[in-house]
C-alpha cells in the first residue's frame, strides 16, 4: 500500500454562498466502493442545484467537508464493472464529489460516451436530457402522431423536449416562450406553433392551435399556464408536472379527471435515478440522437476549477446561458 | 330481395322506467353496416347503465324507437370480417340493440369465445372485465412485485381486479370491503389483507399493511377513501380514479404530485373502447385467465327476454347479485 494519492478539488468546509467554494490541491483521492467506478474528470457540470448545496439548502442534505458536483465527464481510471481503463464516460455522482480531478461514481450511473459526442455535449444531456426524456417518455408516454405542448420550450429542459418530441414522431408540437426571440428559437428546434406564455389568452391559443385537444403537456410553470394546459387536454390526455416555477400551485378536482379520462403526473427526476434502467438506456438514446443530428445542445462557458466561485456567482446572477462546466486541470 | 326478416326484441317507444321495456315479436332484423357483424344472440348482458338508458338519462343519448343492450354473446350469423358463420363470439354493441334475437355489432368489438368459456362467463368479463383490466394495466401500469390497493374489492370490477393483480404478479394486494363477509370473499380471491372501508382508520391501516407505500391504487369511492389511498402512495405511485360512488370529489394540489412523483389517472372506459386494440387483446387475455382457472366470475340470474322489465326492476331494487342475463329464445 502506498501513501494516499492527492488530487485537486473544490471543498466546502463551512456552508455559505459562492465564497465557500475553496480550491484544495491535496484532497485525498476518493476510494471507490464495491459498486463504484473511479473517473478521471475532464469536465464537471455546474447546476443551479449546486448553488443550493453550498448552503446545504438542497432537498438532500450533505455533511462537511463537502465536495460539490452532481455530474462528471471523463475517463475510467481502472478497469471494472464492465468498463475498460481509459473509456470515455459520463456519470452522475451519488451525492456530490464532481468538482475534482478524480471522482468515485456508482457504476450504475456511468454511461459510455460515443466518439462523436463531446464532454460538454454529454454533460448538457445528462440531467437536463434525462429530465426531458423521462417527462416525455416515462411520464407522458408520448405515442406517434400525438399532440404535445412544451411549456418554456426555450428553456434547458424544454428545448430538448421539443426536439425529442419531433424525433419521436409527435404530430403537432406546440411550445410556449416568453419573448419573440425565444419563440423563433423554439420554432427552429421543431415546434409547429410557438405561443406567448405571458398572454392571458394562452387557453384560447391552445384550443385554436390544437382543436382536437392536447395529448401530452409538459408543464413546469404552474398557475394560469397550468390551467390553460389542463383545459386543453384531449380525452386520455396526460399533463406532466415537473416543476412549479411560478410557485403557484394548482388544485384539480377528481371529477374533472374522471369525466375526460385525464392524467396528472408528478415527476421529480430523483425518484427515477436509483434504478439503473432509468439512466443508461435513456442516455444512450439521447447520445444516438445527438450523433445523428436530431438533437442539438446549447453549450455554455467552461471555467477553470479554481474559478468555481465565479461560476456560481454568474449562475446565481443569471448572467449565463447554456451548460456551464468546470475544467479540473486548470 | 325477399321480405325483411322479423325477430324478437325489447323495444322502447317512450322513455321511462322498467315498464317501457316491451317485447315485440316482429322487429325488423338489423342490417349490418360495412364494418359490422350480425350476431344470433344467445345471451344479452344487463347492466346498471341500461336502467339509465330507458329514461334516456345516460351520458350518451339515444333516439326512439330504441332497443337497449350494450353487450351480447352468441354466434356469427354470416361469415365476414375474419369470422366464420357459427363462431361463438361476445361483442359490445355500438349504441344498444343487444336485447334481441339478432344484433348488428362493430366487427372491432367482436371477440371469439374459447370453448371452455360459457356465454355467461364471457359476458361477466366483458364490460366489468375490461374495466378491471384497463384500470390495472393501461391506467395503473402494474409492474411485477408492486403493492396494489383495490377499493371495493368485493364489487363487480374490484373482485376481478384483485384476481388479475394476483395473476399479473403483484407483490402485496390490499383490498377494502364494507363487511366481514365481503372481506372473507376478497381474501379468498387472493387479497393478502382485507381492510374495512367504513373505518376511520383506513389511512393508518394502509400505512401499517404497506409500510413501503402503495404503487397502484384503484379507487372508485371518493371522499376520505380517496384521501387515505392518496396519502398511502409510494414515490412514483399511481392512483386510478374510475368512479366516485360517494359523489364526494377530492381536490389535489400539484405540489403534492410533484414532491412525491405521484400520478392521478382518471379513466372512463368509453374513452378507450373506440380503439379495437383496447377491446380484443385484453378480452382474449381475460378469457385465457378464466380458462386456466386464474379468474372466477360471479354469474347471476338469466331472465327470459320477455321478462326484461323484471330484470330491470330487480337491478334497480338492488335485489340481484352477479351478472344478469337475458335469454332471447324465451
Amino acid at each position: 500500500m502506498g501513501s494516499v494519492l492527492r488530487v485537486r478539488a473544490i471543498r466546502i468546509d463551512e456552508w455559505g454562498g459562492p465564497e465557500v467554494l475553496r480550491l484544495v490541491e491535496d484532497a485525498p483521492e476518493p476510494s471507490p466502493g464495491p459498486d463504484e467506478v473511479l473517473i478521471r474528470v475532464a469536465r464537471a457540470g455546474v447546476n443551479f442545484a449546486d448553488t443550493h448545496q453550498t448552503r446545504n439548502a438542497y432537498v438532500a442534505k450533505s455533511a462537511l467537508p463537502f465536495v460539490p458536483g452532481a455530474e462528471v465527464a471523463g475517463t475510467v481510471a481502472a478497469a471494472g464493472h464492465g468498463f475498460a481503463a481509459g473509456e470515455r464516460v459520463v456519470a452522475l455522482t451519488r451525492s456530490g464529489g464532481g468538482y475534482a480531478e478524480v471522482a468515485a461514481v456508482p457504476a450504475a450511473y456511468c454511461v459510455r460516451v460515443p466518439d462523436g459526442v463531446s464532454d460538454a455535449a454529454a454533460l448538457a444531456l445528462l440531467l437536463q436530457g434525462l429530465t426531458a426524456w423521462h417527462v416525455l417518455v416515462t411520464a407522458g408516454r408520448l405515442a406517434e402522431g400525438e399532440t404535445v405542448v412544451v411549456v418554456s420550450g426555450a428553456g434547458g429542459v424544454g428545448s430538448l423536449a421539443v426536439q425529442l418530441a419531433r424525433g419521436m414522431g409527435a404530430g403537432l408540437i406546440l411550445a410556449t416562450a416568453s419573448s419573440e426571440d425565444k419563440r423563433a428559437l423554439v420554432r427552429g428546434l421543431g415546434a409547429d406553433v410557438a405561443l406567448d406564455t405571458g398572454s392571458d389568452g394562452l387557453g384560447d391559443a391552445l384550443r385554436e392551435a390544437a382543436p382536437g385537444g392536447v395529448d401530452v403537456a409538459l408543464e413546469m410553470a404552474g398557475g394560469r399556464v397550468f390551467d390553460a394546459c389542463f383545459e386543453a387536454l384531449a380525452p386520455l390526455g396526460r399533463l406532466v408536472v415537473y416543476g412549479i416555477s411560478s410557485r403557484e400551485q394548482n388544485e384539480v378536482r377528481t371529477g374533472r379527471l374522471l369525466k375526460h379520462s385525464r392524467s396528472l403526473i408528478g415527476l421529480w427526476l430523483h425518484h427515477l435515478l436509483p434504478e439503473a434502467r432509468h439512466v443508461g438506456p435513456p442516455l444512450e438514446d439521447l447520445f444516438a440522437r445527438l450523433d445523428r443530428g436530431q438533437l442539438r445542445v446549447v453549450e455554455g462557458e467552461t471555467y477553470p476549477l479554481s474559478d468555481a466561485r465565479r461560476a456560481h456567482e454568474d449562475l446565481a446572477g443569471r448572467r449565463t446561458s447554456g451548460k456551464l462546466l468546470l475544467d479540473p486541470s486548470l
